[in-house]
């Protein structure tokens, strides 16, 4: 039972739906990721182990993490640059063999570093579906000169594209640092023009947003809700996240209804 | 009996009073910060676990991080946040009662996202008192906005009144940030001529600087001395702040008078 | 075994020599490296402890954290400010007798807090040398108005001044921030003519260069290749930098050659 349960606002949400936090996990070791839920462990969804580092662990504590993090309710996957390497190195067939014998659920499709035509992106998202995996893709490009070249209406497009395919929840690429990418400038505030856009055009159950700085968490969560689906998200402020959407911090007190 | 111990400065300070390290926790897990303190533990007189988060904690973690923590010398409290969720909800009483039950001593009092009157604040402080708790209050807006709005003269009779309500020490306030509130402009640098005048008319001991940023830690201590009492400290920084109290970094070597 | 291993690209590195890794401890708990150095213990060649913060440590966990490290390939050594410090104390022989008595086998020797002159510097590196240590020199002031009077020729006849008196290796100064100091801009961007000029001037295999910042990191790699070597890497950093070097993430893949 939490302390000061009394003062707890509910919060209802549907696993891996809505209200979605997802944590980057850039290297964290298995004592700590086991100590730090302990805290934060019901307020998460899923982790996404960033770009290619699993490629630079060992399996038995892949395949641990992943279990800790499972018995918590969280599903872990690995960054989508990952699988980008895999398909462009003719090993996409090897990569999600591995990912089944590692133990991963969800696996992430994403074409920020490589460039694929809709028809690949489709052709890779259904192949993955139909290997058993529930995929998230991402939207966006990892270079903010070439993620500037997408036009609003093709962003939309490109998200319909992968829905369409099968994706279950598509990401709105901000990187780790969320400046100058995608919905934010150089300094990492929103452009609250392009999300009216996107809200407008696409189902917003369906996208997740990267949001690794405070400021960009609060927009949306007094645009969307105390729901909104959230990604990118440092460890440490996972239990800050959770007090905003449920206005338990000032930036939200008062402003969020549950 | 600490490494090269012949180079290491003493620092002479009355441990709750004079040159108070506070450190904002998170949601560190009690592992972590059993780990933590064997390296910081004898640095740190407070810790605050920030804004509502301990209400999406449980209890029996919430009890057993207050106990690690005063093992060592440290007495936790929760963020102001909680106590003014707690009071516009009509729920003090039953707030105070659950603090002392998990094993608080201190409080904050705050009014940083709720407006209060002088004599509001002052009987809550009063109230808090009354049950057995010390009180740390704080003054200061979160909104930078609201914050902007209060005068120096306003801050000064804001401080004095809750140090005759009885509170120990108060917090200036600066958010997890410090940066675009209270004494720090939008890039986090000190005003120093507000600090002039709040030191001028305040007494300082009373009084504790939330100084998350380096730079604002730097300045307090060439300003006030290795025993400045700062505030939000984060975790990662607190052995640093305390080699810089000592001289025992750039910033400070030779600087400090101990 | 590397999860993923047929996508793993190998990076040869001659450890402590080529493709150094240094990361800065600011004062993790022990528990805490044995945990992150399953995941990151085969990345890193070297651990700073920073500044004069081991002299706020006890012996005990210090010694234990230099074996923790060294089981795991990598040399811990203190701050150069302590030895700084030690200096201008007229305590350099019991810092070396403490330093060895602990277990280190590294040292750093800077001054960038007190002034030597070169003849100074030089019989500081050979009596480190002659004690049995290896060393590591730094050049660059902390102070940023006193770093800027160094020309960059000056900063190469420093450089070529430690090499000849024995260092192994040479720390660029970059402190903790990156920001306004040796190669880098106020904002952190890297001065290319600067570093151009260094490059062209000294022995780039004998260089180390801080680099906290993310876009520095990727600078190097690109500029000199995935075995740059780098220093004052924050933790949480060390496996986004490996993979970096291994163009495992957006910013270098496909740009890297191993």
């Amino acid at each position: 039972m939490y302390a000061f349960n009394f003062l707890t606002p509910a919060r209802i949400r549907e696993q891996y739906n809505t209200g979605i936090t997802m944590m980057l996990d850039k290297g964290l070791g298995p004592r700590m990721v086991e100590d730090f839920l302990k805290i934060a462990g019901e307020h998460l969804d899923f982790v996404k182990f960033g770009w290619g580092i699993i490629s630079l662990c060992d399996k038995d504590i892949i395949q641990e993490k992943i279990m800790i993090y499972r018995d918590h309710g969280i599903e872990a996957h690995p960054g989508g640059t990952l699988s980008e390497i895999a398909y462009i190195q003719g090993k996409f067939e090897e990569y999600l063999h591995e990912a089944e014998k590692l133990g991963f659920k969800y696996l992430e499709i994403s074409d920020g570093s490589i460039d694929l035509t809709r028809e690949e992106k489709t052709k890779i998202i259904e192949n993955t579906i139909d290997h058993g995996f529930n995929v998230i893709s991402e939207v966006g490009k990892k270079d903010p000169k070439k993620d500037k070249l997408i036009s609003l209406e093709e962003r939309v497009e490109f998200v319909k594209n992968d829905l369409r395919a099968g994706a279950e929840k598509v990401l709105i690429e901000a990187r780790e640092g969320g400046q100058n990418i995608g919905v934010y400038d150089e300094k990492g505030n929103v452009k609250e023009d392009e999300v009216d856009y996107l809200i407008e055009h696409l189902p917003v159950k369906k996208l997740i947003w990267e949001a690794p700085q405070k400021n960009q968490q609060v927009y949306f969560i007094l645009k969307i809700g105390p729901n909104a689906n959230l990604g990118n998200i440092p460890p440490e402020d996972v239990i800050s996240l959770e007090s905003m959407r449920r206005g338990l911090r000032g930036d939200t007190l008062g402003k969020v209804k549950l």
